[in-house]
């Protein structure tokens, strides 16, 4: 199956301590695309400026990716400047600048909109909402949101709940859209509100995913190099929906699965800047560290 | 196996958003000794005040631990007041009266100098170093430490390091010791030092264990209410040691299930105030757990 996903396409300019980049590609629909197409087709909507470095987006083109959604607008691409130190744990937001951004109304394609796996990257929750208007009738909606949409449009996050399968969210994102401190508690609140499945990303720590009453917790890989953790969320998410859309099996037994394939791609995403690691690694690098998180976690519960 | 433990034996007094408590059973030996008596005998050495409620470590005896190297001196008990708030993560430090353990000088008694399975709690290296004067040939030598020596006596936890097997520490006494951010990195440090197999535990977000080029990681569980996070990390110690000196089996496959077991014995102990979830559970209870951190973390690498 396919995976739609709407989101931002930005410029991405990041400095880490190990380097820095200046505008490359960047934004939740991009990350969240280069990480899928590992898995399967992916359309992709979003807006750019005229500025934009299209041929940047042909090595997406080449993958599967399908730009007939992305628009391109009258002005200057979405653009973000980062900063992160040595503990690359938050990155300090030098400038945002929203651009074509700022008035994106997707319009999803007609050849889109029967799409069955749907990704709602982290955009407003009322474009998020808009855009569930225009599919017919997905078997999986996911979507992802962040800090400034649950303080500036908590309502429409709340309403958003009540229209998706499943969110992807941080831990801080989590206790501040629930108010709960615990993280069961925040994933339960979330899930009487709508969504069957509930993935809490914890960053370098790892990720749970709420499942009607089971937990699953997937490590983030112990790397020795995290050289810039820019899209780790989004590329979680690609590996995530990307597996259970190519796999079209919603089964705890596959969400699992894609739980480790979403930490996987996520592991390879910071090893470079930009999509760089995402477009070079191959089906063996990846079967290669999904054994390599099995191994990390594997034990014999049966004592000897 | 038997395990000797050499520690802390206090009086703690410790405030949470659940309750309060105060001189409760505390201290790095009585914790892990706790714990560790649901798999193996414990002998403890310690220190305790005149004032100390001595019937209240009759439990501990019933359970195996033998008291024999318990020193009773003249004095106060060591007191620690403390105080969590909603997070939970870390203690605010009220009050800690060192009393009689600030003249601490640990005597191995003649039959405990055969122990197989030693367990160095967080005291000052110097004795640490010094206890292992006293002891034959042990099998496994562990210790813990924390940031307080690794400020004040930095060199002989260095040395202590050429000493021991195995080491179990927090993340953020891992990079301190090693000033590495990248807790692969810090492993390797330490291991280049002496102790053959290197834990860190990373408190609620679970413990690493890495040994030669191997890397396990186990969670902490999810718990929906955390009452008290004292001596979490003793109580993982008590379980992952105990379970080793029961099965008397070093093989990295044991060291694994070690691992879990001591996860296990430190999301019960959070449950509640002092060693009081300790003393409940019983071997029903711990393999249940076990069942369940299994589950937490199964996955099927076999893409169907």
């Amino acid at each position: 199956m396919t995976v739609l996903v709407v989101g931002s396409v930005a410029l991405d300019s990041v400095e880490t301590p190990f380097g820095r980049v200046d505008d490359a590609l960047g934004g939740s629909a991009t990350y969240f695309a280069a990480s899928a197409s590992h898995f399967t087709r992916v359309q992709l909507v979003g807006v750019i400026g005229a500025d934009y470095p299209e041929e940047k987006l042909l090595e997406l083109v080449s993958r599967g990716v399908d730009l007939s959604g992305l628009e391109r607008a009258e002005g200057e691409s979405f653009r973000w400047r980062g900063r992160y130190g040595h503990d690359l744990n938050s990155a300090e937001s030098l400038e945002t600048k929203l651009g074509v951004f700022s008035h994106f109304r997707p319009k999803i394609p007609a050849q889109f909109r029967t799409a069955k796996y749907v990704f709602l990257g982290n955009i407003d929750p009322r474009l998020q909402l808009d855009v569930l208007e225009q599919v017919e009738s997905p078997k999986l909606v996911a979507c992802d949101t962040m800090n400034f949409w649950i303080e500036s449009r908590r309502d429409d996050v709340v309403k958003l709940l009540g229209r998706v399968d499943l969110i992807t969210l941080n831990d801080s994102e989590a206790r501040q859209l629930t108010e709960q401190v615990n993280l069961v508690k925040a994933a339960r609140w979330i899930m009487e509100r709508g969504p069957k499945t509930v993935v809490i990303k914890k960053g370098e720590h790892g990720a749970f995913m709420f499942h009607g009453d089971r937990v699953f917790f997937a490590p983030a890989y112990p790397l020795e190099a995290v050289f810039d953790p820019t899209g780790a969320g989004d590329s979680f998410a690609g590996g995530f929906v990307g597996y259970l859309a190519s796999t079209d099996d919603l089964s705890e037994a596959n969400l699992r699965r894609a739980v480790v394939f979403g930490s996987v791609m996520g592991s390879f995403v910071v090893e470079g800047f930009s999509i760089g690691r995402l477009l070079e690694v191959n089906k063996d690098d990846i079967a290669a560290r999904l054994a390599e998180f099995h191994s990390l976690v594997a034990f014999d519960a049966e004592v000897p």
